[in-house]
C-alpha cells in the first residue's frame, strides 16, 4: 500500500478544516491564525502498553490517543485548537484499519471542535499513535496549572473514579472470574467504555479554570499519583480522604473480585481522565456550579495544607495502606 | 526504571526554556506567548524504517527526529518556535541511551533556537520518536507553501543531492563492496553524516520565503517525489533537467557501485532535506543572494510550465528512464 494513497484516504475521513486554519494537511506544515497564548501537549499510546488490539478496535485507539492529549488541554483550561496525528502502523495493519483509526480520532475531533491540522503515517513494528494538540487562550488568567494550590484550599474531583481501571481488569481477564451477577450488563459496558473511550473534560476544564480553580490536573495515572504532582508543583501537602473518593458504578464489584479495597482501587487506577481541582474556600460554590454547567459534578475529598507530598487518609484517620499495588504508566 | 525519574533526567539535559515559554515541561501542557501565525508539523522516525540502532547512535536518532520536523518549518519559511518530543522506548533501551537520545535532540534544539516545550515517554516494542514542532510568522507574506508556483518560473534546489541516500547505502551494506579507492575518507564520513545528521535549512528557508520564492518544499522523499508534490499542489508541470542536478561529492562513486545512474540516484534518493524552490524570473538574483547569505547555494535545474505532474529530462531531451527504483518512505 503506497503511503501517499493511504494519507489521502485518511485525509478524506477527517472533518473539514475550520477558517482559522489558513493551511491544513497537504502542505509542509499547517498554518493557523493564533490567539495570544498557545497551549500545547503531546501524548503517545502504544500497542502492548496502553491498549491491545485484541481488546480495542482501531477506532478505540484513535479516540483514546486524541482524548488523552486533549485531556491535558482540559486540565489547563485551554480552548481546543488543532491536533497533529502521527501513526506508526505495523506491516499487517490493513488500510481499512488505518482508516478506522483515523475515524475514531476524527469523530472525537468533530465532537470537541478540534481541527486535525496535519499528520504523519509511517510503517513500523507495533501500532503507536502520537497526538500533539494545541489549545488557545487570550490571557494567563484563563489558564490553570498544577502549581497554584494554596494552604487552606479544598481538593475536589470531577465525576467518578476507578471505572477505567475496572474496565481494564474486565478487558484483560483479571476480573473475568467474577460473578456475572455482581455486575449489571449496563455497568459492565460502561466500565469497558470508560477504558476504551475516555472523554476529555474540555468544557469542565475551561469553566473550572475560568471560575477560580487555583490548580488543576487530569487524572491519567490515577488520583494518588496525579495529586502528588499537584502537591509537588505547588510545594504543599495534599490530604485526601479515601472514604470520600467517588467510586464509579460497578467498580466496587470489580475491585472486590480482585481482592482490592474499592476506594484504594479507585484512587490508584489510571485512565479516568477526570479533573482534580484545588479551590479557594470562597470559590467552592462557583466551581460546583461550573462543573454542573459542564455536565459533571465535583466531589470534595480533601484539602491543601503546609508540608509536602500526598497524604491519603482512610476512615479511621490513619494513613491508608495497600497503595501502589497498581502499575502506573 | 520508573518513567517519572527518567522524564526528570531527560528534562535536565534539555536547554533552559526561553522567556516566551510561560510554562514549560512539567505541567499538563506548555504555554507560549504566540505570534500572529502558528506553523506546525509532526514527524515520526521509527526503528527498522528510518534508522537501525546498529548504524545510528541514540543521539543520531534524536537529532534526526527533530531535524526532519524542523525541515518542514524551513520549507514554510517559518521561524522556529517550540518542539514537543514523544519517545517510545523498547524495554531493553537503557536510561543512558534515552538520555543520549534526548541530548541529540537537545543539541540541535539549542543550535536552531527551538525550545523543547514538553514531551512524553512510554515503553513499547520498538524505538519510535515523534516530534511536533511549531514555528511562527507575523504574516502570510513571510511564508511559502507548495501551491504558489506559476508558469514561467524557474525551479531550483539548495545544496547537493544524493548524499543521504549514498550514506544509507554505505551504512546498510549495499555499497560495501565498492572499492575503497573510489571514495575519499572525508567523503565517506560526510555521506554517513548526511544520512545520520540531516540539517534543517531554517535560515535558508526563511530568507528564500522572504525574498520571493513562490513555492517551496523540503526534499525528504527525494527530488522526483517532492517536485511532484509541488506540481500537484500548484496544478502545473515541473520540468527538471537531470543533467543539472547537483550531485553530492562521493555520491557518483556510490551510485556507480550500485549500478545506478548518478543523477537519477541523486534525484530519487531521500533524506537530503535540501529545499526545492520555485522563483519568478525577476526574483532569481535575490534568491541566489538569499541562499548565499544563508550559507548555501541555489542550482537552477528546471522550470514551471502549463500541464500537470513532473517531467524529468535527460541530456538527450528524452524523458528519463530508470526512476522509481528506490524505495521512498
Amino acid at each position: 500500500m503506497p503511503e501517499l494513497a493511504l494519507i489521502e484516504a485518511i485525509r478524506a475521513v477527517l472533518p473539514d478544516p475550520p477558517q482559522r486554519l489558513l493551511r491544513g494537511p497537504g502542505d509542509d506544515a499547517a498554518v493557523v491564525a493564533a490567539r495570544p497564548l498557545a497551549v500545547s501537549s503531546i501524548d503517545t499510546v502504544a500497542e502492548g502498553v496502553h491498549f491491545e488490539l485484541s481488546t480495542h478496535s482501531a477506532a478505540d485507539v484513535g479516540h483514546k490517543a486524541l482524548a488523552t492529549a486533549l485531556s491535558d488541554l482540559a486540565a489547563m483550561g485551554a480552548e481546543p485548537g488543532e491536533a497533529l496525528l502521527a501513526f506508526v502502523l505495523p506491516g499487517d495493519f490493513s488500510e481499512e484499519s488505518a482508516l478506522e483509526l483515523a475515524r475514531g480520532a476524527a469523530e472525537l475531533a468533530a465532537q470537541t471542535g478540534i481541527a486535525v491540522a496535519g499528520g504523519d503515517v509511517v510503517r513500523g513494528r507495533a501500532l503507536v499513535v502520537t497526538v500533539a494538540v494545541t489549545g488557545w487562550a487570550d490571557g494567563e488568567e484563563e489558564l490553570c496549572g498544577r502549581d497554584g494550590a494554596r494552604p487552606g484550599e479544598l481538593v475536589g474531583v470531577t465525576g467518578e473514579l476507578g471505572g477505567a481501571a475496572a474496565g481494564l481488569a474486565l478487558l484483560d481477564g483479571r476480573a473475568s472470574a467474577m460473578s456475572n451477577r455482581a455486575l449489571r450488563e449496563d455497568q459492565h459496558e460502561e466500565l469497558l467504555r470508560r477504558h476504551r473511550r475516555p472523554e476529555p473534560l474540555l468544557e469542565a476544564g475551561r469553566r473550572l479554570a475560568a471560575f477560580g480553580a487555583s490548580a488543576m490536573i487530569d487524572l491519567s495515572d490515577g488520583l494518588a499519583s496525579d495529586a502528588s504532582h499537584v502537591a509537588a508543583a505547588s510545594g504543599l501537602l495534599l490530604r485526601i480522604d479515601l472514604d470520600r473518593v467517588p467510586v464509579a458504578p460497578g467498580t466496587r464489584a470489580v475491585a472486590t473480585a480482585l481482592g482490592a479495597e474499592p476506594a484504594v482501587f479507585a484512587a490508584t487506577g489510571g485512565d479516568d481522565y477526570e479533573l482534580l481541582v484545588c479551590s479557594p474556600p470562597d470559590r467552592v460554590d462557583a466551581l460546583e456550579q461550573a462543573a454542573e454547567d459542564a455536565g459533571t459534578r465535583l466531589t470534595w475529598l480533601g484539602e491543601v495544607g503546609r508540608g509536602t507530598g500526598l497524604e491519603l487518609v482512610a476512615a479511621d484517620g490513619e494513613p491508608a495502606h495497600g497503595l501502589g499495588g497498581y502499575e502506573h504508566r
